[in-house]
Order: C-alpha cells, then sequence, then structure tokens
C-alpha cells in the first residue's frame, strides 16, 4: 500500500493554524468569516494544484474532486470542516480536511487511477458557533433542514448564512443533494480521553451515541438560613445534589460503560448567601448508544428525581426538549476501516462517538462511518487541544487505505 | 398585671402597612426614603399623643420616651425597626416598634409611675437592603461602626445615608450613644417555623446564633459531556453535589439540632448544557449557638470538602470571608421574661435567634434579650409573612409584664 506523507499533512495543518491564530496556539475561523474564506481558498489551491475539480453548492459546502476511470461511479467521499470555535485548536474538524487533501495528494503522487471519484468535502459551519445550529450545512445536504432554513439563520450581528456566503464568494450553484457518494468516511480527532487511556492508536467508530436533553425545575421553599433548622427545610439544592450523586451512579452502573450522564447547567432563582434555595432549574443531557439504553436510562432518572425531591418535600418537573436517536454507521464502512486497521497492525479499538459530527447526517445519505485518533489529555474545542505528528500520520495512512480499498 | 389592648396594637400595625403597601399585602419601605419618613412620622405622632419625649440622633435612630420618677434611673427600652424588605411584610421589626408604643400607651392609659423611664426606639437601617450593611445605625448606637462610616454608606444611587437622613428631616442632634439604657428587651416575629412547628406561643430568646461564611472553588476540568465517559471525568459539580449532601448530614449530627448549613449560591464557570462543569464557586454559611459548635463545623466542613473532591481529582480552596461570634443575651433580661411568660401561662421554648437583629448590637452596650412569637409557615422577607392578631397579643403582653417588672 502506498504510504501518505505525514510530515506534508503536519505542514499543511500548520500553515492552516496560521490563518486566525491565536496567541495560546490555537485558531479562530468563525464559519463564514472573511478568515474562514481564506482558510477555504488554501484548501482550494490545494486541491487545484493537483488536478482536481472544484465544485461548491447553495450553502458552500466544498467538494474537490479526482476523477475515476469508471464515469458511471459514485464517489468515495471524505471531509469535515474548517471553521472553528471562537478559541478553538487547530485539529477539530481541520484534520479531516486536510486528510482528505493528503489522500488526494497521495493517489496523485502515485498516479492511482481509481474506478470511483474519490472526493475531498469541506461542510460548511459544523461548530454552530456564528450560525446555530451545529452541523448547519450537512444537515441541509443530508434534508434535514431545508436550504431557505439554512440560509436565513443569523449570527448575532443579524447577518444572515446567505449574507455571509455572499460576502466572502461562497454561494455556490450547485443544487443541493445532487451530489450522492458511494461511501463516505469522516477521519476526526477523538475530542474524549478513551483511546489515550487506552494506549490505542485508532478508534474504528461504528455509530454515534443518541442524546436526551431535559429541563428540570426544583421548587422548594426559600427561607432564611439562620431561623429555619435543619429538618424543617424544603431545600431545593440539596434535593438536586441528592438527585447528582444518584444520577451519577445510574449512569455508571449502566452495561458497557458506554452511558453518559451530564448536569451543565444550574440556577438558582434569587439565590443569596444566606437564603435556602427554594426553586432551581438544571440541564439534564443523557447518552448512550442504543434506544433501548436511553429509554430505560430515562426511566431511571425520572423515578430518581421523583424519589429524592419527595423526601425533601420539593416539587419536580422534568421535561425532555430534545431527542436524537442513536446512529449506527454502514457495517461495510466499518468493516473496510477494520480491515484497514489490522493490516497496519495498529492497536485500536471500536468504539461509539459521544459528540456530534457532519458524517451523522450523511449517514442518512451515504453508506458512512468514522476514524478517530487520540486527543491529547482528551481536550478539545480549546487552543490546547493537541494530537502528535505520529498520530496525525497514523489516521490518515488508514483513511487512505479505507478510500482506495473502496475506490477500486 | 394591666393587659395591653391587642386589637389597638393590630390596628396600629395595618395602619402602618399602608405606608408603602405592596399589592401582594405587604409594605415597602425603604430605610430613609419618603415612605420610611411618613412611617416614623406617624410613630412619632403616636408616642406623642401619650406625652413622650422625643429625640433623635446623629444616625437618625428614634427615642420616644416616658418619663420615670428616678431622675437618676436609666431608661428599660425596647424597640426594633421600622424599614423593610423591597417586598417585605408587615411584622419584621415594625411589630417591635409598635409593641413598645402599645406598652408606653398601656402604662398611659394606666397611669402608671414606673422609677425608670420607658423608652421606644426605632432603629435606622435594619435591612441594610437600601444601604449595606444590615443593622446600620445600632451598630454605630453600640460602637461596631464609627458614625463617620455611617453616614457615609450610599445606596445604589449613590445618595449617602447622611444625604439621605437630611432629605427627610431626620438628621438629629443627639450625640451617638449618649443615652445608654438598664435594660433593652426587642420583640420580633421568628421568621422562622420553629415555635409553629413545636406550638408554643412564645420563644424566650437566649442568644443568637454565630455565623461563618466561606467561598469555595473548585477546579475540575471542563470537557466535552458526550466524548468523555463517566469514569474519567472531574467534575466539578458531582464533586459538590457529595460535598453538600455529606455537609447537610454534618450539621444534622451536631447535638441540640441548633446548627445550620446553608449553600445559597452556587456559579458554574461558562456553564453549558453539554459541557462537564469544570470551575464551580459556592457560598457557605454555618451557624451554632457556641463558639466550640462553630470552630467543630468548620474543621469538619474542609475535611469533607477535601476528602469529596479529591475523590473526583477536583482542587478545592476555602475561604472563610466572615466571622460573628454568637451571642449570649443577659441572664437577667432572659429572666425575667421566663418569669412573665411563666406568670402568663404560655406555652414556651427557650431558643436561639438564628438571624441577626438589632438586639444583637445593643446587646454589646446594655443588658438584653428578645422575644419571639411564631411566624405563619415560618415565612418571613416575604409580602406572604403572617402573624394572627393573638400571637401580636401574647407577644406584646410578654414584653409589656417584662419592661414593667424592670422598671419599678
Amino acid at each position: 500500500m502506498p504510504k501518505i506523507d505525514g510530515d506534508r499533512l503536519w505542514d499543511s495543518l500548520m500553515q492552516m493554524a496560521k490563518i486566525g491564530a491565536t496567541p495560546a496556539g490555537g485558531s479562530c475561523r468563525l464559519a463564514l468569516s472573511e478568515l474562514d474564506k481564506q482558510g477555504r481558498d488554501l484548501f482550494i489551491r490545494w486541491c487545484e494544484d493537483i488536478g482536481c475539480d472544484i465544485a461548491i453548492d447553495q450553502i458552500g459546502n466544498i467538494f474537490a474532486t479526482r476523477p475515476g476511470s469508471d464515469p458511471d461511479a459514485k464517489a468515495i467521499a471524505t471531509g469535515s470542516h474548517l471553521d472553528t470555535q471562537p478559541t478553538g485548536g487547530k485539529f477539530d474538524g481541520v484534520y479531516g480536511c486536510l486528510s482528505g487533501l493528503e489522500v488526494l495528494r497521495t493517489l496523485h503522487d502515485h498516479n492511482i487511477q481509481t474506478r470511483h471519484p474519490v472526493t475531498a468535502v469541506v461542510w460548511t459551519n459544523e461548530e454552530g458557533t456564528r450560525f446555530p445550529p451545529a452541523m448547519l450545512a450537512s444537515g441541509v445536504y443530508c434534508g434535514e433542514f431545508s436550504l431557505e432554513y439554512g440560509l436565513q439563520q443569523t449570527d448575532k450581528q443579524g447577518i444572515s448564512v446567505a449574507q455571509a456566503l455572499q460576502a466572502i464568494g461562497y454561494d455556490g450553484q450547485e443544487p443541493i443533494g445532487q451530489r450522492r457518494f458511494e461511501r463516505f468516511f469522516e477521519l476526526h480527532i477523538e475530542q474524549g480521553p478513551v483511546l489515550e487511556d487506552g494506549g490505542e492508536r485508532i478508534g474504528v467508530v461504528e455509530g454515534v451515541l443518541g442524546i436526551h436533553w431535559f429541563d428540570i425545575t426544583l421548587v422548594g421553599q426559600a427561607a432564611h438560613a439562620g431561623p429555619t433548622p435543619m429538618h424543617l427545610r424544603h431545600d431545593a439544592l440539596l434535593a438536586a445534589a441528592e438527585c447528582f450523586t444518584a444520577l451519577n451512579k445510574m449512569a455508571q452502573s449502566m452495561p458497557g460503560e458506554q452511558a453518559r450522564l451530564t448536569v451543565g447547567e444550574l440556577d438558582i432563582d434569587k439565590a443569596s448567601r444566606n437564603v435556602i434555595p427554594g426553586d432551581l432549574r438544571f440541564s439534564l443531557d443523557i447518552r448512550h448508544p442504543t434506544q433501548e439504553g436511553l429509554n430505560e436510562m430515562e426511566a431511571q432518572l425520572e423515578a430518581i428525581i421523583q424519589q429524592h425531591c419527595a423526601a425533601h418535600g420539593v416539587k419536580a418537573q422534568i421535561n425532555c426538549i430534545w431527542r436524537s436517536p442513536p446512529v449506527h454507521f454502514d457495517r461495510d464502512c466499518v468493516g473496510t476501516v477494520q480491515a484497514a486497521v489490522n493490516a497496519l497492525g495498529y492497536s485500536h479499538r471500536a468504539m461509539v462517538s459521544g459528540a456530534g459530527h457532519d458524517a451523522v447526517y450523511v449517514s442518512r445519505v451515504a453508506p458512512t462511518s468514522m476514524i478517530f485518533i487520540p486527543s491529547v489529555d482528551g481536550i478539545s474545542h480549546n487552543e490546547a487541544e493537541h494530537s502528535t505528528p505520529e498520530q496525525i500520520q497514523d489516521g490518515a495512512q488508514v483513511l487512505f487505505d479505507s478510500i482506495l480499498a473502496s475506490a477500486q
């Protein structure tokens, strides 16, 4: 098998990172900003340098294609996003795009003629930081959102996606979803600590955790901290604290260590140092690889919250505000990645992504799977985000081998 | 023993409550506002109607005195405050002032000549809502704060106490602390649920809980809620939750059911629904009737917090920001109140106030104690604050009998 050029890929990553470089070593290229335009332009120039065809669709997604020998064969595609968080790292998304470029370069270097075309994709506005929601343009591409909806989303200054696309010259002409893929692979940093903790080089990603989001309101009795004895209180925060401990134990006791449960927001109404919390609200995020697991967690969390609140004379209201079902990636794609990893002899684990990615939406319209490499200390969405040059090379090689195996 | 006139006292309370009446049945008379002036004027008019001498000191405290027969005898005094919370009730403070008036009226009605003068006091700015800190003017009176400090405090509009006193004509001439008392009794609603819960009519208040305030900072590791497995997290909120539960158990296990422990404020830094809390801050308020108890609680809370945080790989920093020692009221004053309650045959309990009152500062310069009546549902600092006409009458009778026994 031909080898990708790890040094070249690393150099390209470092060059891209200079566009919107932040003082602490990260990058800031908000979606459809002038800096995002510069990143896109650089990507396109690199792809054109090796003779690729460039197309841009109506939501600004970029498709760089190396033709195949069979005019009827659909492309084997890969890609991710070039936009970043406001204080993002150098690798989140960018790694997937530039590894696509590196695959194209390697095919070019070795003059390899594939039967299927090979396409590297840049999806617009994956982060959703400037234009909510996240994964907007891959969502439009697969039909989750209408094109109209996508173009109407606005940033905090009231600038719409349509306006921003026009301003940077990325309001493309290709009709949405016209281009479909034979297969899609997304290579990404893990953004979590699992691979590093396990000492594995590659994550063979079989799916994405389903997510349920809840808003939970507790109503106890606000009262003076001094005159109210402990046994006569209806302390909403104490009830919440007992819930958190019990909910955490519940998540830990789910089989397979793949359940996640997080309370990220907690707001006490009219909080004061010497007032027992009466009313409060907290968020709850649960994730599991199976719908059965999610349902089981949902049933248990309701029982846990009601039980612990009742013990304190606190009323609880639980509202589920969002349900995203688990994603199971295409077996053949996963098998191809697995075979590539086996052939390379890299240590690896089968895993499920905890976070959403463009591949989630793409998987609805094309056979899809993902490849992960370790994130140092599991850190992401942070300027300190890092993966080593060796890890970067590992993942790109697995991607190349998977694409080549699929494209012939 | 002569009987106070419960109906008259109730009517006066209801008349005072009309000044600054709120839609939900409470009162809003912020300290030294135009409405506070109207309340003060009414109080003074009522006292003058029965021939009392009025004096106002340099911080606006009002002293209404019925002379005694012995020109060398110091006054037996009682009183509280007329200022309220922004959405305060009809009774907090007001009850103590108007019961002082009712004592003077009853002495007047029965033409009783006491050896000691009897003085009803209105302390300026007890609530501290407009001009922090709370109990400002009784603090100035007893020397806890200098007069200069008291006059310089400002509200949110930048108006100083000195300016506000002048604006409403209550910048009195009597030098601070010139007038000292033989004894001081403060009658107050309990502002807690203990008497109601125990079915007692009167609280014989022997002291005030000491208070220690802490700011506690936890530093864990913020991370994506999705990709981070439960066992690899350093969740600051989960560590805090375990602390709260353990701290509550500790407070409950202190002997005598008189310990209080409250977390009133909790702020997660950069809180987001799908981010594991990394940094957070919470407040901690502990109270106990003895200094030994407070010290014991402080030692235990440090151990509890460090232990639970260490178990999650979370760092804790504990800062004590304020220490107010426990107050032990004068034994003779407490004994006089106890004797009055016994003679009346009212059910009662010896208790310790959980909240601060003007009597805390006054007790530093005069023999002092307090009398409590039940608060319906323990509610206070709230428009729903309530005590029944019978409860109002009970407390005023105990106050009258205690003052008469002391003044002869």
